[in-house]
């Protein structure tokens, strides 16, 4: 898989001069593309959605562009239902998929007409009484009784948190049924960042199966099934993207051979993040230091509170340094952010050109799950995002943090 | 080692009427007793500093109570060298200690009169640069050349992006030299979160026998030697706290073989965090739901952004439940946070009295680590902080985030 990004030097230089580094910034045209791919993977269904995983890009701006390509939002928090709400997405283009649920975010996903996708049994009783029940419900169902492994990051279905067994999967539509609800959906989520066509495939079998049962033993057809996101990002060179076609070509069998079989044409979705803004981001950074003791180090002006995934998962993302990308690779570095923790790095033994102080370095597939999870430890203040737009120009669609910002709640009247 | 709690059931259910669930309470006696018994333990040295490491617990009034009992500050950024200052803590109180150091930091350390720790041997020119040279420099070892284990947490010493090499450390003290420099001291930070009396006389070893090798080579007699931080909690029942006096009289006796022999008297310094703070700190969090699947679950209030530790290093903390401290361990669960993290667990399964929704669970030992890690992530808000005072009076230190924080970044003008 090759890496791209959008921007010559000379382009990136003067957009520094504006707006300087670190900063991550967001191809909208990537984020077209890729949704525009999902979605002619499943141009066959008879409706599909994308609630795009809020988590992964919670900025409005984001929002809009996914929206205005027909996407609603997956929400798990009262914050990702106000950015859905910001971006004019609400109604039942949101989906609200969070657990260990508080009060005041089923309220507030009531107020803006959510789907609302329960995690437990008990949370019936509880949405009942904190929001009043919708018209529309959907459960998670947690698959390990038929299902050992789950995938790395995921873990085994067993050890989750998440979701209702297969008894209390019956048991709740059932109680559900029981208290006036009409309108159902069913939703799951068992890998994530998963790169093989099968693993989707074989969730939607038993998502597909599920439903079926659904209707034979309780009389419910769901209006639709929600398998979830997981679809992974090939990070490293020597990985390849996603399959999408097959992945549509193998659900559609099995949506066939199960669904319509049993006379049920629901309506897919996904709740996409990773594979919508992942590629179409990247954090842009300037050197600050080089360093020779035991190992060479190049110290970046960015650090872990931009992006967290190298250091939380040791996860790998590709590196290149503006106008330096066809010169041979015949350095060793460990890339590092100034955190007080030795695992602020971005790269460790990465072979890359040879770096000197103020060379622009831009690390790869920062658009999901990156400036999102960034902390302030040690202090350290989270990054501007920009946003390239498809006509060429740059728009702040978040501004840096200031100390101001990090110290707003030490500020008690 | 035994866990307590300063309120009983009644005191925190009033507290909680007041400030709601989730937040820190971390308690100003136990914060006294720390550093005082730290003190105890090096009243033997001419002098003895502690430098509280502030990234620890990044609060104002906590720094000032440290100050109070004679502590400085350990630095590791701006925003953290504005906190000292909030604290009244200026001067050479302060030892700004950073790696990959930006410009803007170094001048802050300069403009406040910090004592400077360098990280490498080319931040001498670069801080010359662009801040100038102080009076005081120390310089901050990574002693891989004698030195292979390390610990757990911090990992070997010739993988960690800090400090010189033996052979810089010497040709950096000549340059400081030759640029007029004339008082020095010097530092290492070699283990974290360490019980072991060992490590640290270990430590101390190492470096008062380069101290020795600084006067001998270079004529230099430090002022002070930083032995770092790294003084353990036992987070655990069933583990023992540091035994601080056995480390200062191992301390002291390689001090006076060494340092002593050599005709060399230098203050000692240590720049605890975790060993001021750490277990003088409480999260207070409320049950929100009770799940039972393929196993049993207690959700609450608080999350991962709240404490990462559990999530990020698989952290034990020690659970209590308020009015429940007696009741039989007969019950196993899972403890969690609502975030869409399978790995948002204070606890996997911890055997712990029955617990019901409502109930007040006291998750022990946040004071250090603890709210300074969280992040944003999922659009989670950070708690609220409070200290609970000398007198019994509380106070709030911090407010808890509002969503109005958390866009703060989106609304640009």
């Amino acid at each position: 898989m090759q890496k791209n990004f959008p921007l010559t030097k000379a382009q990136l230089e003067s957009l520094i001069a504006k707006y300087p580094t670190p900063f991550h910034i967001y191809d909208e045209s990537i984020i077209r593309r890729n949704i525009r791919r999902l979605k002619a993977a499943f141009d066959w269904a008879a409706e599909f959605r994308e609630y795009f995983a809020v988590k992964a890009c919670p900025n409005p701006r984001i929002v809009e562009i996914l929206a205005s390509e027909g996407a609603g939002t997956d929400c798990s928090s009262t914050a990702e239902l106000c950015i859905s709400e910001m971006a004019g997405v609400v109604g039942e283009k949101i989906m609200l998929t969070s657990n260990d649920t508080p009060a005041e975010e089923f309220r507030k996903a009531r107020e803006l007409g959510a789907v609302i996708n329960l995690d437990d049994i008990t949370h019936i009783e509880f949405l009942e009484r904190c929001a009043g029940l919708p018209d529309c419900l959907s459960f998670r169902y947690n698959p390990a009784d038929i299902m050992n492994d789950g995938n790395e990051i995921i873990g085994r279905p067993a050890e989750a948190k998440y979701g209702l067994t297969r008894a209390q999967i019956f048991d709740a539509y059932r109680m559900a049924l029981d208290k006036g609800v009409r309108r159902f959906g069913l939703h799951t989520m068992i890998v994530s960042n998963e790169l093989e066509t099968e693993a989707f495939i074989r969730t939607a079998e038993i998502m597909f199966e599920l439903a079926v049962e659904l209707k034979t033993r309780l009389g419910i057809e769901v209006e639709f099934i929600n398998l979830g996101g997981g679809i992974g990002l090939p990070y490293r060179l020597d990985q390849e993207p996603v399959d999408l076609a097959s992945v549509g070509t193998g659900i559609r069998m099995s949506y066939n051979n199960i669904l319509r079989a049993a006379d049920l044409e629901p309506a897919l979705a996904f709740e996409s993040g990773r594979a919508m803004t992942g590629d179409a981001g990247w954090l842009v950074s300037t050197v600050l230091h080089k360093k020779e003791t035991y190992k060479n180090y190049v110290g970046l002006d960015a650090c872990m509170a931009n992006l967290m995934r190298p250091a939380l998962y040791g996860a790998y993302h590709h590196i290149t340094v503006a106008g330096k990308e066809n010169a041979p690779l015949d350095h060793i570095y460990d890339v590092t952010g100034s955190l007080c923790e030795n695992n602020d790095k971005f790269a460790i033994d990465r072979r890359l050109p040879e770096i000197e102080r103020g060379d622009i370095v831009i690390i790869h597939d920062t658009g999901a799950h990156g400036h999102a999870m960034g902390f302030n430890y040690n202090g350290k203040l989270r990054s501007a995002e920009l946003l390239l737009k498809a006509d060429g120009s740059v728009e702040m669609i978040r501004r840096a943090e200031t100390l101001d910002d990090y110290f707003a709640t030490l500020r008690i009247k």
